[in-house]
């Protein structure tokens, strides 16, 4: 499938008229921007600057996935997902990133780094882009954790974990994603 | 797995101390709130109220998709997704309302839905529900945008869309997810 480039920018691309900060927080960066619509006509858009973030599905040799239990304070429960975390700047290598959140959360390091893409949580309002890994090969050792940072680490099989996806018990979108392409590739 | 619920809720859980009304947007609503910790410290958990969305993978007798090409502004570029929208209200009915969205954007509408699960694309800190379908047996009608919404409509073979998303090519995470359940319960 091939898109026309040249038409898309002409037909869909809307373009900044003034924009207004809102919000600078340590997370978010909140903004309004007036944009000129494809059709001459404007509009506002409410958007959401945020750091960037890496996660990692780390497989062992058995096909077991070292997975976290964390509250989720914006949704009020518990959630099984993958280790993740923000960059430290905008900059950061993000393998090198993934790699010491890996370590600090869980006490797991790897030797094989497989890059399964990245990810847009929210393309509509937030430019958070989220680096998808797996990692196999994995060694133990001692978890890190921030002083705020509260979780529980499980070690769940892979096809479990499948079949907690496909039928809508796991609710973390870059984990439903993760699994369900580590799955495919390791014929699972 | 089995989690030990009342354990995870005392080592786990935040409590909401102090909540701060920071922007109450069109479709973002921020919040900063002070939170107690579960060792008894507190900080500050920055989250944005959504009012929800829908999205559904609707898939032909021949196995191709109805995809959409949009330009988000967050992220300046066009990308490659399934049908979406957000809700009018949070009672809204959500099946209703992807049949509404999926008919507005494309045209199409559909005899069979199946509910592939729900689907939070950034809990650390956004509260959005995505409720996630795949619609077969479609039917060809007339498209009717809202009068500020610029799309173009694309019919892709799945097969093609599995390859997209494992090469990271498609990037928004609702899509990614999609096509990887859909190809799964349809056996591609």
């Amino acid at each position: 499938m091939k898109f026309d480039a040249s038409h898309e920018m002409e037909a869909l691309k809307e373009t900044q008229v003034a924009s207004e900060e809102i919000f600078d927080g340590f997370i978010l960066h909140v903004k309004k921007d007036l944009v000129a619509l494809p059709n001459g006509e404007t509009a506002y858009r409410e958007i959401i600057r945020h750091i960037g973030a890496v996660c990692v599905i780390p497989v062992t040799e058995k096909n077991e996935v070292i997975t976290e239990r964390q509250y989720r304070y914006p949704i009020g429960r518990v959630t099984t997902e993958i280790p993740a975390g923000k960059l430290d700047s905008r900059e950061e290598d993000r393998l090198s990133a993934i790699q010491r959140e890996l370590r600090e959360e869980t006490g797991f390091s790897a030797d094989e780094w497989t890059f399964l893409g990245d990810f847009y949580g929210a393309p509509a309002y937030s430019d958070e882009r989220i680096s998808m890994y797996m990692a196999r090969k994995l060694h133990r050792g001692e978890r890190e954790l921030d002083d705020d940072e509260f979780l529980d680490v499980f070690t769940i099989p892979l096809q479990e974990l499948v079949e907690d996806v496909m039928s809508g018990k796991i609710e973390d979108a870059k984990t439903q994603t993760a699994i369900l392409k580590a799955a495919r590739i390791l014929g699972i």
